[in-house]
């Protein structure tokens, strides 16, 4: 179904017109299309945005909100707010479902309406990734993963809850279980989150409880890899362990999980009991490479150009992690500031071809390094030959992902909570905000 | 079935004994329940708190989360954080299910287990209210209410989507209907929604759509009572109801709604088409009048004696919104100043009767008047015989507000949110969190 495209011009653009502006269609307001989108704002083109949350997520604190420290709210920002002052942009609320490559169409469902189509002169698709549980889809209701406010929501229920129920529960040889939370997945996720939940058994709930000791938590950090962070240079991944079995976590690697269920996770033929289970190992693409029937890596992710287009259509960027380019011989990780270059490299691309200067370009990646924080004060952080770990990594962690908040509002708010949660040791949203459950009787 | 009780006293202490400190059981850790454990802090008891959420909640501030000036975590306080310090004091996470005055014992559920019970010496019961949608459960599906925060998050999302479902809508014909806001209720709650929803399309939203001109926004405040916030004096009620129609707000009096569905409401025999109708009218007492087995008034409240106790009950006082007491002939309000004042009152009883000074005495509830805002910079006063409305007013309302929120923290960070939203009109926390939601195609 062709339902008119928005605006007054009706789907008359399907290419570019005289006269009128290209209409560039982004899908998806992470990092990556929201820079596409600012890089446009000189650019004469009309900017249509779609995504179907009302928000950009800084999913580098995501775990923060899942352990407490911080509420969603401040870790993403409403994406029209973002881009009120850009008079060429337009937000839509819309779940996109396919794209028309030959009629240069892309069809979404807005909350009010299924199978809305819009046409488009230049399609960037910055769709990212989602949760992917290897093959086992069935993990999913035991161990649930960390990519959107609402799983940070549930996370912080489940964690929040093992502690009530522990506490409500009389029965002593119950609490072990209740009191293990395995973490599937180690790398800056799986390791930041398992930092989080110690410090918020020992310094923050240490003193709450009169039937339970927060001191006897059991932390399990799992990876079928032989180190955690293995991302991160063989150095870091050491320190960051070292620092992790200071703070009580067990770190098991070699073995990933063979089995999730209600009682607990099965690695190496060993079954661990836990009542709370989270995943944090890896993503899967979105399905652009379905919508565009493009050939894709074994993640999902679409493999393009590059200049960032995908083969055979000059006109569609596929960009940040639900697409697959190599540099050096090796694909591009999925991380904020490949999304971040690649939409700013999209959308000068699209600017100099407008102009008519328009040699396709190769994109290259800068490194700016990696960083990721282990419990309290401590951080791991290599940029390009420099690597190093320790509080003075962690000031900068703090520093840089303070500078990359969408809004100066969230810096000031989350800069004030970071100094009180290090001063007191209390978080700012430890509430439980689902609904009471009680087991059948 | 009779488990165990808490601590290691097993379930021994069923009544006072020698040598062990009676145990006063409080259900329901809102401002009474609260306030009462506190108030018992220096008392030779042991205090078990049983809530089914782990917060306290300040409701008066509710409608700002459900408008997304404030987070949730902003008015929410972790019940075992605020008694921490208190070494007599175990919360446990249970939902409640009755009372067995014989055997002096409650049930309750925690998230673990069915029908644990407790034995009690004392008993206060602090179980508040809930929505009541007088006999019309069926209009509760289209016109949620705002009692808890996972009510407030789904007003919210609904809020917030009503205005991003009309910027997604390519026919303009289907934006009044999604544009237009009913308010069932003129007590505060609707009141102030009224007033924040008209101030978040006229100063937070106004500059970020393309389609839609939120200035043309309906909101519509509906009442069976002849005047808004009837508990107010009448020339405070007039000072409100002007400033609502400064705000374009259009109040309708004299008439309840008769029908609610996913349409809009019908009133006086007249549709109005609205996609977003929020229920900010009547309460009912929870459910302790039929745990009790005792009499109650029309909205389900347990008519207590001038002491706070049950008829025939002693040691089990009600207080707070689900009992009712009469005082210069006419029923206490339902406001957090009477269940505060109830639960330090019945802490004190307790400690009396422990003492051997066990007299009973009567509650005298000292009312220090009411306030509710309206929009910005604007609310309604009245104290004793004093009664104004204005800036002044406003400012009183949010010094008292602030310095009734639990913890420091809170203090501080809402007081900065306030500042920056009065500056700038931004709101802290303008997220939908809810799944995207397509309609069926």
């Amino acid at each position: 179904m062709n339902a008119p495209a928005p605006e007054s011009e009706g789907a008359a653009s399907r290419g570019p017109k005289e006269g009128t502006r290209p209409r560039v269609v982004i899908v998806g307001g992470g990092f990556g299309g929201l820079a596409a989108a600012k890089a446009l704002r000189r650019t004469h083109v009309r900017v249509v945005l779609v995504d179907r949350a009302n928000h950009n997520l800084f999913q580098p604190l995501l775990y923060q909100v899942a352990t407490s420290v911080l509420s969603p709210g401040q870790v993403a920002s409403p994406i029209r707010n973002l881009l009120r002052g850009q008079r060429n942009a337009t937000v839509i609320l819309g779940d996109v479902k396919g794209v028309d490559r030959a009629n240069r169409t892309i069809t979404f469902d807005t909350p009010d309406r299924a199978g809305v189509a819009i046409g488009y002169d230049y399609l960037i698709l910055a769709t990212g990734a989602r949760q992917s549980y290897f093959g086992h889809p069935e993990f999913e209701a035991n161990a649930p993963g960390l990519k959107t406010l609402a799983d940070a929501e549930c996370v912080r229920d489940r964690l929040l809850g093992a502690f009530e129920t522990a506490e409500a529960e009389e029965d002593p040889s119950k609490h072990p279980d209740l009191l293990t939370f395995v973490l599937i997945g180690a790398g800056p996720t799986g390791v930041e989150m398992a930092g989080a939940i110690a410090i918020l058994a020992q310094k923050t709930l240490n003193s709450e409880f009169r039937r339970i000791d927060t001191g006897k938590v059991r932390i399990i950090l799992l990876d079928a890899a032989q180190r955690v962070l293995p991302t991160f240079p063989e150095k870091l991944s050491n320190a960051a362990l070292a620092r992790l079995q200071k703070l009580g976590v067990e770190v098991r690697l070699g073995h990933g999980a063979e089995a999730v269920d209600s009682d607990g996770v099965m690695v190496a033929g060993e079954r661990i009991r836990s009542r709370t289970v989270i995943w944090t190992a890896g993503v899967a693409a979105s399905p652009a490479g379905k919508w565009l029937n493009a050939e894709t890596d074994r993640a999902g992710r679409v493999r393009i150009m590059p200049d960032l287009t995908v083969p055979g259509s000059p006109e569609i960027f596929v960009i940040g992690d639900t697409s697959s380019l190599d540099q050096g011989g090796k694909p591009l990780p999925g991380v904020a500031q490949v999304a971040l270059q690649q939409g700013r490299f999209a959308a000068g691309c699209i600017g100099a071809r407008i102009m008519g200067n328009g040699a396709p370009r190769s994109f290259h990646y800068r490194d700016k390094g990696s960083l990721a924080v282990v419990g309290k004060g401590f951080a791991v952080l290599q940029s390009g030959g420099l690597s190093f770990s320790g509080f003075v990594a962690w000031l900068i962690w703090a520093g840089i992902h303070l500078q990359f908040l969408a809004q100066a509002s969230l810096r000031i708010s989350v800069f004030l909570q970071w100094l009180w949660t290090y001063a007191t040791g209390q978080r700012g949203s430890r509430i439980i905000i689902g609904p009471f459950r009680a087991p059948l009787p």
